[in-house]
């Protein structure tokens, strides 16, 4: 079956035969002896023309048909005229199936995203959001060639868990009780539930992709996380995908490297294979978006310690909203400007021990621990990783001053009594990922069905 | 960073060179002036010989080096007298990390495929478990490689979903109420609850990947589903990944043609690119499973009636377990006999109404359904599939027969309103292709974390 996307990879090879093709109808206009329709099948971002004229016998009934409607078009490929290198002369069209007249996006002017939003169904049909979500999959697809030609293993962590549950506040509780039982019993009986216990929906595959890193040296996670978090925010989703490569054997340089060799990759991908659907962000959504992207694959990545950025933020001849301060975490102001001093992407690394997580590397000044965030020009943080504590000691040392349970992670702590290693990994959320390389700037609109407070259709 | 499979891919060009790997020690055998370790850093299947003698300085410490512990060896690759081409003979052995004498893959005996279950985070450095998860890595690339390669655009299905809630008694409850306060007050409210209402996770992301079909013409999703099945069998796990392809302008014989290529494609593509993962299940695992594999590929699938099917076991003389009957589902011990009778792959297709989804294309006989299951030798139903009901009235009318909530699924409807057209897909459970693909025959031993009954560690 001849897809549209065909023809424009190489149309020359299809002038002057006659093909068949079945779609959609884009838009469609008649006059007394001509009819044009712009057609697409969905597997390319630009129309065909296809033009019609009155010798065909069904011309009455062609020129009748809407918007929206599906139909099969026989013809012929000929040099065009117009702007475009070729159109379709139909020699047939077929219905394949009607488009009723409350059909949503049957209307002349362009429906605004909010109300997309709506018809989240819908939405893919139309240029922008049929852009974004190809590009969606050119991305997903850029990052697993990425992992498994650098011989990475795919690892799918587990979703339903029974870890992390500390956090349990910003996380989805799973369950089979019934929960109008529960109301009129007066009681939770855990011991009854799916898996005889409390469970949740996971925040973070990384804690189980180090059990593979340290058997496989290099592994990652390609998968949905989940955040109960109440934020109505342009970046927050309650249910997201994240990529999270861990690597044996390396530390917070080489992780560093990873980063960077992968984003270039990826972003080179992107560019390489969607053109057409760069080009309209480029003009539609973010002026300069090609041109940043283009810089960014060929820029250095600035390494730079928080303490010296901190520094640089003091200096700086600015009026901060939030001050900046050694010790604590810098705000979407600071990260802005110090990519704007580097005029480029920034690996802000060494921070603060107390603001980062319990499994991150210590290191010698007793204040830091090595984890690395990347900033880039125009979209703030876009990754963030760690070398993890190897030591045994050390590890339980920190767990212990956060208060945290040893034993459901006993296994997690035992990775370093087993052949333990130097490792470092980092995640990368796919969506923060599509932001910046479609310009579209709300998390809702680079998610198929997003999943926010209050919001859970389909 | 060298990997150990960059020496097995082409070792002559590492021969007589110095180099340094890290890994594990698999194995380590001292004798008075000579030491050999069995090494492998987790990149290839096969060990490396590191070879040292009493020349070394360290000689002493290095013979004390203990199973499991992590290793940095220096040394130049050697032509061997021994089994294998290649060994490595060094010239400096550093630990990076010990191992405690109570790691539980110390013993020398094999453990059992129950026991490393209770230690599911060590049991890909075991090599069955090893090559376990390399195929799943590897046979996961092979599907994206192949929709990606044919121009479909891989769609991230919801997984936290308000549709499908009758079938809840098979699905699992997502929420943030606080279960004890539902307890004490004795009330449930979902509009407090986080997405305002009852929601679950989903059971398949099909509905969703027909909106994007008819969007793309062809989408397909790759993502994890959920059973709350209260079953303990070696194919049922609570939560699985499935593929579920879906191809608009494509009919019931178009589905089978891209079932049988993409399947022959990931056979393939495992066969070719984890050549020892399968001489080692073709070894130890399934006698004959790479010539299983190898005939599939270029085997000729047949395509039957399920009407026909049952006239060949009720004429077959067995007596059966469960007798044959028009109209009704067939039984594994059916399965094996019409595999067997064909000598290959079956496509069943039109299947009785009655026991199928109320989405499948209604036939013109008023008591089949365009569905279709692959059989294949050894492994009974691999996949399922079926063109859907594109006519939106008597889509209506068997959602009413079922009694189904029209209201949660309008815009499952309304498809077919606008510019609705034949369209067909299929699901394939990733686990079932990865038993067949192994012969491994349980599913917990196919998923790094499984989820069954009673069972969420980690």
């Amino acid at each position: 079956m001849l897809d549209l996307k065909d023809i424009y990879k190489d149309y020359e090879k299809y002038l002057d035969k006659e093909i068949t093709l079945s779609g959609w109808i884009k838009s469609h206009r008649k006059q007394k002896e001509f009819g044009f329709i712009d057609f697409n099948d969905g597997t390319y971002l630009k129309n065909l023309q296809v033009v019609y004229d009155n010798k065909l016998s069904s011309f009455e009934s062609i020129s009748k048909l809407k918007l929206g409607s599906a139909i099969k078009v026989k013809g012929t490929l000929i040099k065009s005229n117009g702007n475009q290198d070729f159109e379709l002369k139909a020699s047939d069209i077929t219905l394949l199936g009607d488009c009723q007249d409350d059909y949503p996006l049957q209307s002349k002017g362009r429906p605004t995203r909010e109300y997309l939003r709506e018809i989240a169904y819908l939405r893919p049909r139309t240029n922008l959001f049929n852009a974004v979500f190809r590009v969606r999959s050119v991305a997903a697809y850029a990052i697993h060639k990425y992992f498994q030609e650098n011989g990475y293993v795919y690892f799918h962590a587990p979703l339903i868990t029974s870890s992390d549950c500390e956090g349990a506040g910003e996380m989805f509780q799973v369950t089979t009780l019934d929960l109008e039982k529960i109301a009129k019993s007066g009681k939770v009986d855990y011991s009854k539930d799916f898996f005889s216990k409390q469970t949740a929906l996971t925040v973070s595959g990384q804690l189980e992709a180090e059990t593979f890193a340290l058997a496989y040296k290099k592994a990652y996670t390609f998968g949905p996380t989940f955040r109960a978090e109440n934020s109505n925010t342009k970046t927050h989703a309650s249910e997201f995908w994240m990529i999270e490569p861990e690597i044996a054997f390396c530390d917070l340089e080489g992780d560093m490297d990873i980063m960077e060799d992968m984003l270039k990759y990826v972003v080179k991908y992107v560019l390489d294979n969607a053109k057409e659907e760069m080009k309209l962000f480029d003009s539609f959504i973010e002026k300069g978006l090609i041109d940043k992207l283009t810089k960014l694959v060929s820029s250095k990545f600035t390494r730079i310690d928080h303490e010296d950025v901190i520094k640089i933020l003091k200096e700086a001849d600015v009026k901060w909203e939030f001050e900046p301060e050694y010790g604590e975490d810098i705000a979407k102001e600071h990260e802005k400007y110090i990519t704007e001093y580097f005029n480029g992407p920034v690996f802000i690394k060494n921070w603060p021990k107390d603001i980062k997580a319990f499994y991150m590397k210590q290191n010698a000044d007793g204040k830091t621990v090595a984890a690395v965030d990347l900033e880039v020009p125009g979209a703030g943080e876009l990754m963030g990783g760690s070398q993890r504590e190897e030591d045994y000691d050390k590890l339980v040392k920190r767990m212990d001053e956060l208060k945290m349970d040893k034993d459901s992670l006993d296994w997690y702590l035992n990775l370093r009594k087993y052949g333990g290693c130097i490792h470092s990994g980092f995640g990368m959320g796919f969506e923060r990922l599509l932001i910046y390389l479609t310009g579209v700037d709300n998390i809702r609109d680079v998610i198929p069905y997003y999943r926010t407070p209050g919001n859970c259709d389909y």
